[in-house]
Parts: C-alpha cells; sequence; structure tokens
C-alpha cells in the first residue's frame, strides 16, 4: 500500500507544531494578548472571505440533505463573527494560567521545592460541525501556551480553512510561529486514526462532540484523551424543598436549552413530595412542549396531566438531549443517590432542599463532577464558573474534571534549588 | 471460543471493587488510619506464612534461573517485612488527602463554587517481580478512598497471595469492605489485556515496571494510564559551576544508585569548563567502576583517564541504567538546553552553576518534571520532595506529573450552592 500524502502533511505539520511550541510555550503574557487582539481584529476585517468559504459548505452542506439544526451550528454571519472575535478579546483579557507558583516548601536538607503550572505541549482537539470551535480553541491553547492541531468536521471544512487562515495572517503580523496553531488539511477518515497514534508528538486529544465519535477516539488512542461521553443529569427534590425554587429549578434544567450536556435527564422526587409538587410541575412542563414519561409511583400523581407517558426502564440513564423527561419517586434520599450511581455519567447532579443535612450528605456523596444545591444543572459551564472560556467539561477522573477553562490547558512541573546537596 | 474461567472471576472482582470503593471513599480519615495500623501489626504477626509463600516463589525462580538481581528483589525476609509494615505505618500518619477544600469563590449571581478533592475510584496497578508493591499500592489507594486492582508480576505470585490475604484479614478485623484491595488470581497473560479494557469498571491505570510493559499497556489500554517510560536524566555543568558542587553531584546522580529511573545518563559540560572539570570527574567516576563514552570534544579532555570509549550518536538520549555515562561539551546554556529537549525524557534534568541568570533560563526554559539548580537528579523522588509515600513517578502531562503521592490519587468535584438560581 501507498503512503497517503497526507501522511506526510501531518507529520510535517507535527515537526512544525513541535518547533512552534517551543517558542509558544515561554512566551509572556503580554505578546500572547496581543496577538490575540490582533486576531480578533483581523476576524472582523476579513469577515467577507470567511462569509464566502462559508457560503462554499452551506451550498455543500445543503446538496447533502444536512437537517435544519446542523446547517444552523454549520452558518457564520457577521454577528457570529464579532461573537467569535468578542470571545477572542476575553481570552485575551484573562489572567496568564501558565508561570502561575502553585506550591513552595524547604526541605530538612535545605532543598526548596516550587510546584510552577507550565503548558502541556501539543493538543489535538477533534470537533464536529461547529466553525466557532475552531478559534475558541486555537485561542485557548494559544493563551495557555499550547500548540493546537485541530481536525473540525468535514461540512465546515472551507470554513475552518478561511478562520485558520485569519488567525495565521495574525500569528505572521506578530511575528510568532504560523504553526503553533495548525487545521488538519484532510478530511480523510483515516488522518484521525493515524493522528491518534502519534504519542510521541501529540500529548492531549480533547474530542468534542457526539458519544460515537468520542468512544472511537478512546478507541484508538494512544494519547491521553479528556473527554464526557454524557451529560445524564438528575435533580432530586427532597422532601424538605421549597417547592417555588424546586419548580424554577426543574424547568429551567429541562426546558432552557434542552439540546446540551447540562440539561437534566431525569426527575427524582422525594414521595412526600411527590403529591403536591409533581402535578404542579408536570403542567407547566407539558405546556412548554416537554414529553413526561412517568415510572409507576410518579404516574400516580401525574395522571392528571395530558399526554404524560409510562417511562420504560431504558428511559432512566437516557440522555434524551430534547424536552424529554423521566421521572421516578423515590423513598428518600439515599435512594435519590443511588439512583444516580447507578444511572448518572457523573456529570452534573443537583439537589432542591431547604434540609441542612440533606444537602451535606448529597454535597459529600454524590461522586459527580458538578453536584449543585439549589441551583440549576445548567450552571456545570466554565462561563458561569467565572472561568471565562471552556475548552469542554470532563467527567474523567484524572487530570481536568467538570467545565475545564484555561488551568485545565496546563500542566506543573517541579523546581527544586539546592546549594549542592546530593543524596545520602 | 469459550469464555476464559478468570474472566468471570475478574469480573466479579471488579464489580465487588466497585461496591467497595463506595464504602471506601467516604470513609473518615480515623477509621482509614485505624485499618493501615492494623495492617502493619497483621503483616507482622504473619511474617512465616508469608516467607513461606517467599521460598515457594524463589524455589521456582531459581528452577526458571533468574538472575541474581531478580532473585533479590524477590526476596523477603524479616528486615524486608518489617519494612513494609513500617512503609503501611507512615501511610497511616499522612495527612488525609480526601475532602481537601482546594478552592472556593462566590460568583455575582450568588453562588458559591468549591473546588474538593475527592477519590478516584478503583485503580489498576500492573507491576513486576518486587512483591513490597503490593502491599505499598494497597496501602496508598486505600489512604486515598480507591479501590485497588492489583496484578502483579507471575514470579511472586504466591508471596502477593500471601500479603493480600494479610492485608484482607486486616479489613475483616476492621469491618472493611475486603474488595477494597484484590489480587487478580490467574498469572494468565490475557487477563491484562481483557482488564485494560475494563473502562466502565476502572478508572486509572498504573503500571510500574520496564519499557517494554508500560508500552504495552499504552497501547491496549482503553482507561487511562499514568507512568513514565523512561529517564533520561541530565546534569549540565555550567561555565560558572562550583566544581567541588558539581564533582559530588555528577558522581551521586550517576553512582549512588545507577539502576534507578532519577539517575544521571548523559553528563553535558560547557566548553569552558570541560578542560578543569572532565579530567577530575573522569577520574572519580573511572575509579567507582564507571564506564565513560565520551563524544568528541569530551574525548580531549578524557583521553588520559583509564578505559575511557568514545561514544556513538546512540549512546545519547539511552537509559543505560547502569555505571555507563554518556558525556558531551555543549558551547554553552542554550545548547545544553537544546540537547536536553532533544534527548530527555522530561524526568529530571539538572543545572550546575552559580550564575542567577543561568539558573532562572534553565528553571524557566526546562520543560522536564523535575528541573534541579545545584542538587543531584537523585532528589527526584516522592519521600525526597516530603509526600511520605510514592505511587510512582509521571513523566505524562496531564494529572499528576513527577513524584507521585496520595495528591496524585486524588481528583476533585466542583460544589454549587445557591439559593434557587436559574440559568438565564
Amino acid at each position: 500500500m501507498m503512503t497517503p500524502v497526507w501522511q506526510e502533511e501531518i507529520l510535517e505539520d507535527l515537526s512544525a507544531a513541535k518547533h512552534a511550541w517551543n517558542e509558544v510555550r515561554k512566551l509572556p503574557a503580554a505578546r500572547k494578548n496581543k496577538f490575540l487582539k490582533t486576531a480578533a481584529h483581523e476576524l472582523e476585517k476579513n469577515q467577507a472571505a470567511i462569509l464566502t468559504a462559508n457560503r462554499q459548505d452551506l451550498e455543500a452542506a445543503r446538496k447533502e440533505n444536512l437537517n435544519s439544526a446542523m446547517l444552523d451550528r454549520l452558518t457564520l454571519n457577521s454577528a457570529r463573527i464579532q461573537a467569535m472575535a468578542g470571545g477572542v478579546r476575553v481570552v485575551a483579557g484573562l489572567a496568564d494560567p501558565v508561570g502561575r507558583l502553585q506550591e513552595t516548601w524547604k526541605r530538612p536538607n535545605g532543598l526548596k521545592i516550587s510546584k510552577v503550572s507550565v503548558p502541556i505541549g501539543v493538543i489535538l482537539i477533534i470537533y464536529e460541525s461547529r466553525p466557532n470551535v475552531t478559534v475558541e480553541c486555537a485561542a485557548l491553547c494559544f493563551k495557555s501556551g499550547n500548540a493546537a492541531i485541530l481536525r473540525g468536521g468535514r461540512e465546515s471544512f472551507h470554513t475552518n480553512q478561511a478562520l485558520m487562515q485569519v488567525l495565521k495572517q495574525a500569528l505572521k503580523k506578530e511575528k510568532l510561529p504560523e504553526a503553533a496553531m495548525t487545521l488538519v488539511s484532510t478530511t480523510d477518515r483515516e488522518a484521525v486514526d493515524f493522528l491518534l497514534k502519534r504519542d510521541g508528538d501529540i500529548h492531549l486529544v480533547i474530542p468534542r462532540g457526539g458519544e460515537t465519535l468520542i468512544r472511537k477516539v478512546v478507541e484508538l488512542s494512544r494519547i491521553p484523551v479528556i473527554k464526557h461521553y454524557q451529560g445524564i443529569c438528575h435533580v432530586y427534590v427532597d422532601r424538605k424543598a421549597n417547592f417555588k425554587k424546586a419548580e424554577a429549578i426543574v424547568f429551567n434544567a429541562k426546558v432552557q436549552r434542552p439540546g446540551v450536556c447540562n440539561a437534566m435527564e431525569t426527575l427524582l422526587v422525594h414521595e412526600k413530595a411527590a403529591a403536591k409538587f409533581l402535578p404542579v410541575i408536570g403542567r407547566k412542563l407539558q405546556e412548554a412542549g416537554c414529553e413526561i414519561r412517568a415510572d409507576k409511583s410518579a404516574w400516580r400523581h401525574l395522571k392528571s396531566v395530558p399526554g404524560v407517558r409510562r417511562a420504560v426502564p431504558e428511559d432512566f440513564g437516557h440522555e434524551f438531549l430534547e424536552k424529554i423527561l423521566a421521572v421516578k419517586v423515590v423513598p428518600g434520599l439515599q435512594a435519590a443517590m443511588d439512583h444516580i450511581q447507578t444511572y448518572g455519567s457523573a456529570h452534573t447532579d443537583a439537589i432542591v432542599t431547604e434540609d441542612k443535612r440533606a444537602a451535606q450528605t448529597f454535597k459529600d456523596e454524590v461522586d459527580s463532577s458538578s453536584v449543585m444545591v439549589n441551583a440549576s444543572t445548567r450552571f456545570a459551564d466554565g462561563f458561569e464558573y467565572g472561568f471565562g472560556a471552556e475548552i469542554g467539561i470532563s467527567t474523567d477522573k484524572i487530570h481536568a474534571r467538570g467545565p475545564m477553562g484555561l488551568e485545565g490547558l496546563t500542566s506543573y512541573k517541579y523546581i527544586v534549588e539546592g546549594k549542592g546537596q546530593i543524596r545520602v
């Protein structure tokens, strides 16, 4: 079999990225921020070229009969480009995550040990159709001193190319290495498999997209992967919940944006709260176009609400990503936590209660990356946590967990300073 | 093909470990420490049974003609069992790494966000012949609230079984779930491949052993792996080094224990220091039985030392793990750092200098997990850093880097507390 042309190109890209990283990792904050501001300006200035490329992708997508949600995600316009540029300016304004002294201590033998944050290296990001991911990820990786290898979706290929061209112009203007960010120049699927084996060249992979994509990446990768497969988020309404708060939180968690990973998928209600709470929230959700799937004991309290269905076992632990909600009545807090442990995905789970002891037990014992008390699951988000930016959400147990901002894109090193000490 | 018997056993073990973890992760520090003290006591009390099992392994090993270094690693005696028990008591005395409030802040909407350390989950440790690793890893995983699945070497199978039996007795005595630590009950090689695919049951893999073992684990694993392949450590003796310190450090880094990962493999010397420094250190190393492999320019200063050989290119970037040292003369600090970047393994690299600017540049720019100034590379070690224990050393760029103690065995979660906030 002949080596495909793209393979050689990728190897060149990876080698160039490594060298670029060796410069980028040492850049002072001021130079990184200056570049980001230039990039934002260039994005605005080059709107016409970006929109032309986007129209090319949109035409092809329409020919392939992509559905309207996908077309919407793919579509750029002036406002969306402005928003991208705005996002890049926000990243410019964030604190530099590199070179931060995390801890320092002295040893009895006089050695001084310091733990200092450093960039990770070359980061591969694999994502699907939204072209703004290209700009976001490039900006976040750059600010954190990393080189980015971006592999976007086939559908947005021309848009991504146009965006990358603008970013590279900005790098050139600022006399920075253009290989600090690279868009993989082929849409060949085998290129991903090839990249995932290059653990000598790439330090971290972040897949952003559907579960199928992420499972494939984990299956094939020899490089560490940070990810979440699913967001199966629960809200548990306790016996001692304030029902006004519970109503607002449950409604918000399900309805405000049902297609995202921090939306609620299952509602758990204490049996002593069910008779009062379920009919009210049931009607409110139904009026908002939400389909309710109730287990046997929830059904008793919901059957008066039009359109409520009986749940099948598979409805629990299922990520609907639309206006569908599984509802279950539980005998108490422990049963709620057991359900979450069994069916949850350790993404985000919430309790609504005024009982401090119940809240404390829930906080201590629920092993999710975000645990909420009297707040909507929808807050599990880098912006809402105040990180200013988000590269993704992790449900992994190592490195970054939960919403992941610039800090999640750094590692650390130990610096040991002595006066000639040797080990005895 | 029939399913092998061990496969069912492993699935049972994993299920039991998951349930045990669900208890262990919530244990208060006092109960964990009490168990560890009981375990230490039981190890001492059951010496006879452990030594009987060890003799069984040693006999088999002699029949298979294992070399003397391997036999030594495998051998237990009363002093070594005492040392194991002592190590477990040290772990009992360390601070609980779980439940530590790492950060807390308030958002403008009133949400209070806290970042709290939590155990990782079920941890698989794959290791080779030294049976003390069984006890060390079980103790460290337990103290950090994790369940441990241990897969030791075939040669130490009976010893490991005897040790695990003692640990399980101690768990039973303390009314703790016995599945909190499990020794894989088969030595079948395919069992490792099977375990590495169980990413739903196991949260982290730590391979401890030779590079071949570790590469195999990374190749096959769908579970995150923390590891280092090699320790190719450098010492750079700067033009402005204090030669007395340099002599002590270089000698210590190479000779004190050459077979470990933080021993020096390559010595780099500034060209202005070479004439004075190299003949002295060369003779000293030669007298200690060290073989020197000098590049062309180092050779000029070392040829008077008996037995010095000319280096071949492959000697640089090579992990000798014995009394062999590659030596190179460099034109200056930048060349030294470039060499380290090209040939190093990002484990531990040292500079010897009295020049503060050179030291600062080296600290800032060398991207190794431990960077030493005027200290021996041999200090890169969890005990020497004051962690009290070490589960391994990582040269990965995510999660734990460098020497990895109890903190490296934890993750974190975000706790978000509100008063009914919803997302707008």
